[in-house]
C-alpha cells in the first residue's frame, strides 16, 4: 500500500493501512477481525460485558491463520463482574489491547507485562492527558458521531485538533463519522496516526451480526441516528450512566427516549425490547451506527471495505500535494 | 502561499489561502472582514435579522481598501422582513453572497444576474443537493459542532464526506469544528475546496465583539458549549424554532435550557439577559462559539489566525506526502 498511508501505528504494528476496525460487540468476532488483519488494517475483537471469557480464546483463534496483528477490545466498566475476560485477553496474546468506559488505569500494567500494547478512548483532551500519564500506548480521540456507546461530548472533528495538540508524543486515533476514504484521508492529513472505523465495517459479510440487520443498516440514512440509553435500560445492560449509545432511531427510540426513568420500571416495554431483538424486528430491536452509516449503501467484504478506503485516501492525499 | 493550499474556490476567488471567515453577525463586520482579506483568505460581513441596509454598505467600504474579493452573509428567513438587505448587499458588489437558514432560492438569481456568487450553508446531504438544483455555485456543509446559529444535524466530519460524494461538481467547503491548521488540512485532504471557519477568530482585535468577550471566549475550554435557543427567545429574535445557536453555557442556559416554553413567556428572565449583555456578565449574556474554542487561546490578529492556519496546513498535507 502506499507510503503515503504510513504511520506510527502501521511502522509499530506492521500494518499496511491504518485502519482500526473498532470492536464492536456482537458484531466484531474472529472472522471479521481476521478478514480486516488480512486486508492489512488491524481487526478487534469486540467482547461485550457479559461475554464469556472462553469466547475470547476461540475468536482468537479465528485471527491465528491470517497470521497478522490483531487486537481485543474490553469495557473498563465490566471488568470487576466479569474478571476472567482480561486474562483470557492476555493469553489471547493480541498485538493491542483496548480498554475504554471506566477504570482502564489498573490494566494498563499487566497488558505491558504481557507486551501487549494499551489503547483508551478518550472523549476530552483532559482523558486524553489522563491516558498519558496512565502509560497508554495509543489515544483513540472519539467523537460523538461515532456509533455504540461511549460518553456525548465533542465531535471529532474538534476533538482531534485538541487532543493532537495536547499529546503530541503518542500515537491518535480518530474515531467517529470516518465512512469512507475521504474521512481517512482528513484525520491522517490532520495528524491522526490511523482511523478507529467501525460503522463502515457494518455491511460486511464476515461480521457477527444478521444478514437482516445489515440490510437495514446499509439501506439508513445518515440523519437516521440518535445518542439514547433507552436500549440499554430496556435490556437491562448496566452502562453507568454517563455512557449512552449511537443508534438508528426507531419506534422504541421514539416511544422512550426522554422518559428513561419511566422505562426502567416497565417491565412491558422491556419485553417489547427483548421480542423484537430475538424477531429482528428493527422497528423496536437496536442496531448501533454512528452518523457516517449514509455512506453505507451495500454489502461488501471487509477487504473490500478497506482497500476501498485506504485507495481513495491514498489518491486524495496524493491528489492534494500535487495541485 | 503554497500550491498545496489551492483549490476551485481560492482560483476562482483569487484566494491566497481557503479560508472564508464566517459571516458572524455582530462580530465580522468590515473590519474583520478587510483583515482577513487583506491577509488571504474571504473576509465576510456578518448581516444579521435586524440590521439595518446602510450597515451593509457602509462596512463594505471599510473593506474596498484591502481591494481583495471578500463577501456578505444574509439569513435567508429574515429577508422578507427586512427587504433591503438584499439591495444594500448586491449595491455593494461582494464576490459572494451567502444566504442562509430559510427560503434562499428567490435570491439566486438577482445575485447572479449582479455577477455575484451564491453560497449556502447545508445539514444534510438533501439540502446540498438541493442548493446545486437552485443554482448556488458554493456548498458550504455546516457541522453540528459550529458555532452560531443552524440546524441541529450531523457533525462536520461525516457531513463532509457524504456531501461530497453527493454533489461532485460543486465547491464545497467545511465548516464547523475547524480550530486550527489541522483542521484546515483535514477538510482539504477530504476534498473541499475550503474551510468556513468563525470561531478560531472569535479572539482577533479587529472584531466587532467586545475585548472582555474576546477575553472570556480565549479562557473556554472546549466542552463549554451548548446548542439552545434560550438566547434567542430570551432576545425576543425570531429565529424560526428548527433553527438554535452553540453559544458557552452559562447561568442562563443551565436556567432554561429544556424549559423553553416557560422562558417564552418570562419577562423578568428577558430583562436579566437584555441587563447582562448590556453590562456584559457572560453568567448570563450570550457568546456564541462552536466546539473549537478550546483551540482558542489568545487574542490574535486576524492576519495570524490566518497565516497559522495557512502555514500549519500546508506542512501538514505535505509532510504526510513526504513520509
Amino acid at each position: 500500500m502506499a507510503d503515503v498511508l504510513q504511520t506510527a501505528l502501521t511502522v509499530r504494528l506492521g500494518l499496511r493501512v491504518p485502519i482500526v476496525c473498532a470492536p464492536m460487540a456482537g458484531v466484531a468476532g474472529g472472522s471479521l477481525a481476521a478478514a480486516v488483519s488480512q486486508a492489512g488494517g488491524l481487526g478487534m475483537l469486540g467482547v461485550g460485558s457479559a461475554t464469556p471469557p472462553d469466547w475470547i480464546g476461540e475468536q482468537a483463534q479465528l485471527t491465528r491463520d491470517a497470521d497478522r496483528a490483531y487486537g481485543i477490545g474490553l469495557m473498563a466498566w465490566a471488568q470487576q463482574g466479569n474478571p476472567g475476560q482480561l486474562g483470557a485477553a492476555i493469553a489471547a496474546a493480541p498485538a493491542l489491547v483496548s480498554v475504554s468506559f471506566g477504570e482502564y488505569a489498573p490494566y494498563v500494567a499487566p497488558l505491558h507485562d504481557a507486551g501487549i500494547l494499551v489503547a483508551t478512548q478518550v472523549g476530552t483532551v483532559a482523558q486524553a492527558r489522563d491516558a498519558v500519564d496512565a502509560g497508554v500506548d495509543v489515544i483513540v480521540a472519539r467523537g460523538s458521531e461515532a456509533g455504540g456507546h461511549g460518553p456525548y461530548g465533542l465531535a471529532t472533528l474538534p476533538l482531534l485538533q485538541a487532543v493532537l495538540d495536547a499529546v503530541p508524543d503518542t500515537p491518535v486515533l480518530a474515531a467517529g463519522g470516518i465512512a469512507t476514504g475521504r474521512g481517512l484521508a482528513a484525520v491522517l492529513a490532520a495528524g491522526a496516526a490511523g482511523a478507529w472505523v467501525g460503522t463502515a465495517f457494518l455491511g460486511c459479510p464476515e461480521a457477527a451480526n444478521h444478514p437482516a440487520a445489515r440490510e437495514r443498516l446499509c439501506a439508513a440514512g445518515g440523519e437516521e441516528t440518535i445518542y439514547t440509553r433507552v436500549f440499554d435500560i430496556g435490556r437491562g445492560i448496566p452502562w453507568p450512566p454517563e455512557y449512552g449509545g449511537r443508534a438508528l432511531a426507531n419506534d422504541f427510540s421514539a416511544r422512550w427516549h426522554g422518559a428513561e426513568d419511566a422505562l426502567a420500571g416497565d417491565k412491558a416495554a422491556h419485553r417489547v425490547l427483548q421480542d423484537a431483538i430475538s424477531a429482528r424486528d428493527y422497528r423496536q430491536a437496536v442496531l448501533y451506527a454512528g452518523q457516517g452509516i449514509g455512506s453505507l449503501t451495500a454489502q461488501r467484504p471487509a477487504a473490500e471495505v478497506v482497500t476501498r478506503m485506504a485507495t481513495q485516501a491514498a489518491e486524495l492525499l496524493e491528489r492534494r500535494t500535487a495541485t
